[in-house]
């Protein structure tokens, strides 16, 4: 049909950004929308069934699924990083731009806002009937709804274990992808990066989600939280336990630096440097050649 | 054994069809009735064993992996969509012709009553024991098992919430599609799609199936509906709650719609348009070259 | 060091068997072992622990990860069947020749036995434990340990649904397999065959396995029943429910040949008459173009 | 930035390390330190949370999955063996120097205690507060958490049946590393293969999970152990139920054997000859063409 085609390509030319950075930008954005929405959204789906359409298992699944999605659909535009701190991380090894990092940080936490948003229409019914006849939305006690989009602290632990909870969550995420993308490395099929860090998303809520639910991300965190202040939960979601919010916001940063000293120097320095040393003998043993051809 | 090629040999040649259509509407069938055949089947089981046989996320990898098998059953000859929001998509990009849509749609809707049928064969026994004395099989109540089949809202959604839930489930599952189908996204291997659109069925399951159990399909919710209306359940499957069915039959579209906006107004358009502008560059410079040669 | 390289090229030399299809049978054979060894070891964890070391979702993906595997360490070898069902289905096809349809049944149901022996082992302690004060092993009641190994149907059903429910089970599987595997549909890249077919066993758990515990399989039920009657557990296993051990003997290769008319029908013959056509088409053009050369 | 790209340079100079074993055994340490650190800290969060934040399926979901990531990351460097009992089965092939088994043997050791130590510092608070008011870390009882770390028999485990637990489960593991590995057999695409052991380690642990929780690895347990018996723990850790740490020191190494022997025997060594006649036929029949052509 020859009026859809010339339609479909005026679409086309009209909404094309030209700017790359812009459009990193919103590719990042649809990226970390996809991964709070399902992942928020697997929350909102135990919490509000309590438990009888799912269980912490099926949060972790979602959420490592989410984070393989959330990378696929953007990751070639803009390099599916989904996490201020995995940017951070790329930036410190010089492998991204550090202009880059405020664009991305604004963006990535815009989709989580949004994807937040999304979960709170999909849920809005079930979140008043589980609320009670109040009709209120909670952060704290029982019937609390806000643990649904951001992360808070379980009831064992203190700020300073909190603390570390992040950094070595992020820290071994971090790892972890520098592992699967560094090019001296490369031990997966090209393509197959995505799915192994949703592997890497997955293993850590398996293993490290019981203090206070893995954010290791500030944006998937802040920007699900500001929603809750806005949407009716209050200041609360800020103010609870001494400011929380400021941990999930701060520490992946220091696990970013972590991470990356772990990797480079039990793996990624010295594999990088067999490389760095085969290319100088070749240069070298060249050079001889040369010099005998030279002489000849 | 020569007698037994000869006899394969005939047997080929009798039934194969030649028109394109027909073998692709066919193809969907197949794939359709797998996916309902294995997903129905997961309810049924969860249901008809009280959970003893398997939990909801038994049911969400169940519709994940049947969607991925009905696709790679299919998938070569039809495209695998298996949803007619899915083939409305392709349709509205001009990647599949508009005449394909009805017929696809009512060989989805085929298959989806036979993989329905299937199932009510395979737990006929169990059904009916379930039922308990009056051997009734029942759409509502403690003891119904319409739902095995096509899927019910939740007591706490309103019709409204309901129609946001199959709009907001369909655009996601859309999203993901796009994406890993793009041509000019490409972000998976080759082969890989099947196994990643399975991924985004089993995730949607996981963080949206609680409000009415994620039809998201018209198709795979009208057959099995029709189904049970023949089988024993009787009109109130059309007439439950407000004649909910209409919902999951007409809402994934507009979802279809939505899905398609997003993705292409976030990734797809720009992603087109710097392909289009590489190869105009291109064209360009090798007109410019040709300038330069043929004034030699 | 080289007596170590000596003796391993000794050993190599010595026990080389050069009778192919030989070889092929112990491929088997291991390979059912690993289904059986993995399969019924999950079971057994799940009875033995009173599930909590184990759900009937662990049956279900040790199942379908046995499949893989067991396809894995023996696929190149024999094609890795580790069902008769699955050997007859392809004989049927003429992909294999029928001479080896009892080797492959012998050596799969010797390997099937063996697994069954080893699990034996591996949790004697756990089994007498279970069986409580009396030391005995059962084949029914509450304390039964029978099911570990071989298949019996749920109370609720009757013979003949039993029948249809391997019939079906059975047909789903080959359906599956046969998209996975033919060649002129080749939906998958090479190599991941046996993730997907583990995929479509760990599925057929998930929605079928309710009725009897899907064994669509007559190796994997004869085999451990076997080993159960010679270990413990008597007669009784092959009396039971008025011989129900003939269903998952017999029902398995009707379901084959339904499986195999169903994805003929549906898919296979068309996708291979696409193919012959094409190339006939081309070899005619041929033919016209050797004409027209000729006549020149 | 031009400071940061020399500051990267330099760190990359000062740390490289050019001993390759050292390097290796760096890599090792690292891969069983993840292997640790996400498997312990599944066990972790099940046993702390009381079950509401993981399962006995999450924690071999954990495991399996943290196999494949410990690989992933060393694997280019060190072969990923991250298991004393694997670096043992490939030296009595002759496929890793023996020299490497007492280096291999001591990194991984090391990692496996790192990982322990990250997992007490990430649930510090937790145990605590599990521990109850005396603040006792516990090796046996209700509130025992030195079952986080490394493993300890069920109480219906006599040490003969735990011996062939782990013989039995080491063996496993190794006949499906071997097929996975094998260079005449490959059966799966290049960099899959530590998807794949994965998967043979989560569905160890589905099925021989149950007698003392699957150490299968010499490393996994004696490093863990140790960390507990400095931490608080105390010398309970060895003593506990006649020393049972020795079973899974030492009986892995005798599972190693069989495995090597039961695949060698049924499938490694018939395909590995086959190879070798083939290459033989074809020196052959190359010598006699040239035979052929000499006398010309």
């Amino acid at each position: 049909m020859g009026w859809q085609k010339a339609m479909l390509d005026k679409l086309a030319h009209t909404f094309q950004i030209r700017n790359k950075l812009l459009r990193q930008g919103l590719a990042e954005c649809l990226g970390t929308l996809i991964l709070v929405m399902f992942g928020c959204g697997a929350v909102a789906q135990m919490v509000l069934s309590e438990k009888s359409h799912g269980r912490f298992l099926s949060v972790n699944l979602a959420f490592g699924f989410a984070a393989t999605l959330g990378i696929l659909v953007c990751g070639q535009v803009s390099g599916g990083h989904l996490n201020p701190a995995v940017t951070f991380a790329l930036c410190l090894l010089g492998r991204e731009k550090w202009r880059k990092f405020p664009v991305y940080f604004l963006f990535q936490t815009i989709g989580a806002f949004l994807g937040a948003a999304i979960i709170f229409a999909e849920y809005h019914d079930a979140m008043y009937e589980y609320a009670g006849e109040k009709n209120e939305l909670l952060v704290t006690g029982d019937k609390a709804t806000a643990g649904i989009f951001a992360t808070y602290p379980g009831p064992h632990l203190t700020i300073l274990n909190g603390f570390f909870d992040q950094v070595i969550g992020t820290a071994a995420l971090i790892v972890c992808i520098l592992a699967i993308v560094d090019p001296y490395n490369n031990p997966i099929p090209q393509g197959l990066e995505a799915f192994t860090v949703g592997f890497s998303v997955l293993i850590i809520g398996l293993s490290m989600g019981f203090n206070s639910g893995y954010a290791i991300n500030p944006a998937r965190d802040f920007g699900p939280r500001l929603f809750t202040s806005m949407a009716g939960w209050g200041g609360e979601v800020f103010t609870n336990r001494q400011c929380w919010f400021l941990v999930p916001m701060f520490a992946p940063f220091l696990g970013s630096i972590i991470g990356v000293l772990v990797y480079q120097l039990m793996v990624g320095w010295h594999v990088e440097g067999e490389v760095r040393d085969n290319k100088n003998k070749a240069k070298e043993e060249s050079l001889k050649l040369n010099d005998v051809t030279s002489k000849d």
